[in-house]
């Protein structure tokens, strides 16, 4: 249409200051001027780029259509034409040539044999703020830890002499099937750890018979990720609810008209929780800086990248909604982030179709509970009341997994299937698609072995007999240690060789 | 008056031997020769300012009436001429440049994102002494840590889909409003750590709607704390009870016409603590001197700076003075320093308005438990006996927060506020007033986030449910490591890098 | 008989690629052209070997009879005509030097007073793949150590003033005598670690009167060991059960007519655990070749030496099968591998004569329990049925054991013995037979010790009572620590020396 | 007499082989040819000093009578003429040097300000195999740890606003009176750590009146201790029961009539424990000779000192000869050594005075429970069946103690004192007499303050409802760590300060 203006990189560069910033990104032309003191990254960020293309710093950190949804349409000012910008020739920084250099020595991938492995080598090859983002957890990052420690307080009581010449762990989940009784969930900003993004779960999902569930703050959009799909592929959708519910509402049906097949609201984030290692993150880059200004920017100065981007979703969300979301869509409505036998109560009663324990990977509330110690109140809770077992009603829980031992744990405790987010992530971020086929690849030899050494051929079989979980509900914190006592006390060596050099 | 001698330099200089001692403070001289043998902190200390301005040594860790409490009118000798008195030129150590230096390269405070971060701050730039006061607890620092791991062992059992859109942690302590539900607990000795020494409290909480409890021995006194108060500005008053019970009548009264809203009377401190940090602190300053004498000093000696200010509180205090308090003031009288139910009970039986279970920072009885163990066994106690709840009997838990979520854990539990001590110190130690503003502001981001994240929108919706506290009874300790074995076991290994240099 | 074939050196050095490939193993010439891509260990370790003599690579880590086995006699060309055959200089290596000063710098056996020592030579001296196979446990190892730790878990509540001027440890096991409550487990590949391989084990059993379970993997044929033995010494069999039935019974049977007295069925590892420490080993190795094949060996690439080894193993065995061994044999049958009351209840019912509760040295199913923690629930439900005590049902234990004191609080606990594997292996890594023999020499020590402070004079008198195993079943995990307030706690010091350089 | 013979130098010199040995000990010769192979010790040691003056090496680690003892009168050859024996200039080794300037750089008494202090002093002053042989524990050295970590699983509970002006913590043990509720435990050996031997606690004990129990292993003899005593000084005696019970008869009537007050028989010792530090030093001697002979010396070899000295302990000592006891000596009798309630039943009905709860400081059995865990056990058993409390039989613990802290817990628990011994030990071994009182004055000042803060005026004030023991019974081992979690997992940082030189 005639009425899109076309603009110059000279004319952008004009507005680059405070009193008038232009910026380009994905080709178009912005005046953000008005929204520099609302940018939940702070101003100082946009100034960086003011009268310039900013697409490059956008990209990882936000959704596709943040800017848009953000400015109001008068300040879309117009296309650019890209002929007249100066190419940028990108230097190439002393840290990203060491990061380069890590990336050629990173481990070949036959010798990742668990998932941990994946998520150190991402830890060393990762840019440190996109490390920072992905690894941080909320407050003193107990709950984070305790995910993972939780499944070492269940302990399994194998069973023997049963013929496991074959054993299946495939399953249905909501109703589709997954060759993994797990699925991909969701991660935001891809593109920080690699540049295809989410899509290298999308294709390797593809591959294996795997579900993957699609984040709304993922870096890649919604319909990319859709459109890259393989013919029949099953996702759902993880969804933060907006302010304004219109923009929720075209967002679910659009998933709907797509083919998604299960909406996964998230209902532990009101707030995003304060992740200190990605807040201190963000101080670094402001010390890089000229001047420290004493609270000039407020608040928000100090909350990295997960609260810069989160500002949207809404804290009034309650038990009200769900009548509306079930009038808005006909996929099954799950909800993310249950924390408590009674709110898995209330979500079997509001006529969900299944609830996620999870505490949100250890990013929002520090020291909640683990989601397998959850699962076993829960499930009381609701056999109690009927409710349990009941097959329109699923249990996921999410939240440390790092083996197929845990999975099955979750199982036999009453799960019907497992997230697994971060793992999958560092999978990308450090071989790319490659890497996730390699991490499902690994699920599938550790669930090949489990279930024979516990005696079970199909998931049915994985019953609460097969684990002792009762010490899972025990939260031991060591009494302080004795110094004086300890530093005095010499302990017991071995027998010495008789050449200390060797 | 006439009356009032003026004296000179010169013929103060004459009293310098352990035969006879003057020594100027504050601009008065006095002479302590009869006084050198029951100086709490011996009479080295004192003798190294014989005939001299002690002033400045005198300052932070007397409370400033201790001179002329301790000493009769008469030895009270007269005003010094300050123009006679040669300027004594202060030579700056080369420790004492290295603080400096430590102190310009702290951390901006905007880079402080968490209380600990002012503790650390605080542990690098002051001086030995004062940290060594500071920072230590009786015996081998059990209780101290117990403290803060005491916290760990109290789970959220999290509440969602409330709208949290707006959630307030205001509240009223003994009736008085305060914009957080804790408090500004009582520490001694503030200008050991910081010129302005409590002061920086008393604004910073004016500022910000906090209730300031005064210690008895703060280095600030009494008045020029009040006298710098905003209008309205809320104090509580700790007491330690004096011998003299007549200095301990004329303190209170004072108190309350000063308009002081709450009286806590410390009652777990019949005689302070051994302190070892604080001892051996004490050492270092004897090796310094020339010979060793061998407990020449008696006890006295090895007592560290708590001993030295604490002579005079009353061991003998009882609950038979209870309704002698209650004579002498109209103030809310609350006990400081429970440990048990069974003192819990009492303590309303005899009618004070509050008790707090608190263990004096660790600084008392070692291995004693936690206010916030206590707790537990406090509430149900009371409860048993029909006294619980009470709007006219409030509880409050002192030591080891370090969060916002440790104080919600306290509230869920039934304390109505929470006392914080050390991290306001270390505040302000670290960065003065502002620092103890950023703690404040610190505090309030932490409750927004984790009440949105609990579901509770204000203080009453804290409740018992959303704590799981069934391991805070539990004390764990190791059994002994089994050190052969654990020699001998090699830990499993990541992949590898290929290059071991990067 | 003239239709043995005899092949030079030359003809077989022709076959020395993928196309055609014969090796020369013991003396014969096999073609294992079709073999290649069936080997569990890969092809590419035996195309190293194409065209040569692969009898040093092949003998440590092969049951004796597994080419002949696997290959069909046609493959079986002849025997090799010796003197054809260029000898090979073996070139020692640096690695291999410095083996050699390590084994010379030993501690002198006398130093060598616990089974630790044993394990922590073994682990300096052995070739890196060998401590790997022998060491490595499955996934995070966590079994492994747990079944070391369970002990710890066990407290003794010794009797007094009981004459033990003479105590006596020996016992029975199914009807043999043992001059230990104590037999040698199955360990296999035992020349990867000592050139006499298993016959250590035999000769020094032989000398001390204990018994040894010979493992169906042993580098020692099963011939070579009982011709080994001296008159009357006592052998139990332990039997991986092969696909073909007929390999089982025809070796069965050979096993009960050279005079075993007891037949130890594994039921626990219908397929090998995936044993970290000896998968990285194989891919150090796959890593010094040229490129890196990515995948192109699928699955049987990243499985090491465990997995090579055992694919002859049936994963269908099943209770149905216990008949069938009854049918075969007159040896009493035991069960080794036991997790559960519910087995240990159906073994009993199944008619053996034994079970051992074990993991397999936790190098199957990782979180599976501990023996010992077994145990306690094996004999309670066994009771419970009437079905404990009775002479004809032994339970044993293994897994962890480096202590007389273990063996007995398992003897408490209602085992008839324990079995002990890995240290007796280590034993004779470190030492040869000498080492086992010291190794047996220091269990004596510990049971005449430990009996009489036990104020047990024999095995029978080893009671329930003597224990305290109220802790055994609890799985103590660390609640994560709080990092922050961990570093800035400064801990306690003890009294300074003056001179620090002393 | 005439019958002495008279011998010299040269004439002793002439038998310095195996065939023929004679050694001067305490200016008397000895003919030991025959005993050398009897020697508990082992031959070596002796011939080392064959034809020569022994007594430098003899004495500290023999009870003075042990040669007498051992060696038939025919085998006293005679005294030796002082005259004619080359006076041995003894060589000062670059170790004794070195231990001389340690010595001399130990922190000031006045800087000790607890119990450890003196055992790190010991612990670097001390002779290698001095501090080895006293610190050392059996096996794993489990229990010698215990015994302090159980103290730290019992809480106070402790009470407020009592009138604590004066608290009294003196009591009498076995009506006897003592100004701590402590005694001087038993240790051997003293003079491996100080010239003076066990004569450093007899003086310190009678200028505080605490009281001393004479160790039948002492350095020091018996009577030299008595002689030594103040007057109306009290003792007890600790027996080892000699295999000749004539012997043990005489040294009974011999304690009683010189005065004794209460004899500790010994009763967890009927062999003594496998102490590995003290073996491993042993060796150590044993490899610095030339050739290592193997096994030449059987068992013996790799005892240590411990069993070197212990020979003639009777290990058939039992409840029968409780009788004979009583009809020996009418002291009070008090078994030592007791770990479980039905022994303690068994002594309250054997009719003796009191008994001791203690593993031997963790030297015996390894994993024997604390004394103060038995503790609990012990006293419910008793008052179960009316037997406690009763004023005519005490309980006493020992094992662990180093804070007034600890003997309070175990007072309020029911014991009547506690039993303290190695830190006496450490304390003479790093500052003579002048550190065993510092000790006892430590205890003086932790008791005033612990009693104060605890709210108990005597002994009797302390009772069981001022602890929380309910964690006790629990043995809390940590399941094994997640390696691969744990590297991978980064911990929280503090906020940096900018300038990392500093």
């Amino acid at each position: 249409m005639s009425d899109i203006r076309v603009l110059t990189g000279p004319q952008v560069a004009e507005h680059a200051s405070r009193e008038s910033c232009w910026i380009i990104v994905h080709g178009k032309v912005y005046d953000v001027t008005d929204f520099l003191d609302e940018h939940p990254g702070g101003s100082k960020i946009i100034l960086k780029y003011a009268g310039k293309d900013a697409t490059e710093a956008y990209e990882p950190i936000h959704p596709p259509d943040a800017i848009t949804t953000n400015l109001p349409p008068q300040k879309h000012l117009g296309v650019i034409d890209a002929s007249t910008v100066a190419k940028v020739v990108k230097e190439v920084t002393e840290e990203e040539k060491h990061r380069q250099a890590l990336l050629d020595a990173r481990p070949p991938l036959d010798n990742i044999i668990n998932l941990h492995d994946f998520e150190n080598v991402a830890k060393i090859v990762l840019p440190e703020k996109a490390w920072a983002y992905y690894s941080s957890a909320s407050d003193d990052e107990i709950t984070i830890r305790e995910n993972r420690m939780a499944y070492q307080r269940v302990w399994w009581r194998p069973r023997i002499l049963r013929d496991v010449s074959s054993v299946d762990w495939s399953t249905t989940i909501l109703g589709q099937k997954s060759t993994l009784p797990v699925y991909i969930s969701a991660t935001a900003l891809g593109k920080l750890g690699h540049p295809d993004g989410e899509l290298c779960l999308t294709r390797a999902a593809a591959n294996h018979g795997v579900i993957q569930m699609i984040a709304t703050l993922a870096s890649c959009s919604f319909d990319d990720i859709i459109d890259a799909a393989a013919p029949g592929q099953v996702f759902f959708l993880q969804l933060y609810v907006n302010r304004d519910r219109e923009i929720t509402r075209k967002y679910v049906q659009h998933a709907e008209k797509r083919g998604v097949k299960g909406l996964f609201i998230t209902v532990d984030a009101p707030q995003l929780g304060r992740r200190e290692k990605d807040m201190r993150m963000k101080h670094v880059d402001d010390d890089a800086g000229a001047e420290v200004q004493k609270g000039q920017d407020g608040v928000k100065k100090d909350q990295g990248v997960a609260r810069a981007i989160s500002s949207f979703i809404d804290p009034s969300l309650s038990w009200k909604d769900i009548p509306w979301f079930k009038s808005i869509t006909k996929m099954p409505i799950i909800l993310k982030g249950i924390g408590s036998a009674e709110d898995a109560v209330l979500a079997y009663e509001a006529g969900v179709q299944g609830i996620v324990l999870s505490n949100h990977g250890g990013r929002q509330l520090d020291t909640a509970r683990s989601g397998i110690e959850v699962l076993v109140e829960v499930v009381t809770a609701l056999r109690l009341r009927g409710y349990f077992p009941d097959p329109k009603f699923e249990i996921y829980v999410d939240g440390g997994v790092r083996r197929a031992s845990d999975v099955l744990k979750a199982i036999a405790l009453g799960a019907k299937a497992v997230g697994v987010g971060r793992p999958f992530l560092y999978a990308f971020c450090a071989y790319g698609q490659e890497g996730v086929e390699k991490a499902i690849q690994i699920f599938r030899d550790e669930f090949e072995m489990n279930m024979r050494l516990l005696g079970a051929r199909t998931i049915d079989e994985v019953v609460p007999d097969m684990v002792d979980a009762s010490s899972l509900k025990s939260h031991f914190v060591m009494t302080p240690q004795d110094n004086l006592f300890t530093n005095t006390y010499q302990p017991l060596a071995l027998a010495q060789f008789r050449n200390a050099k060797l």
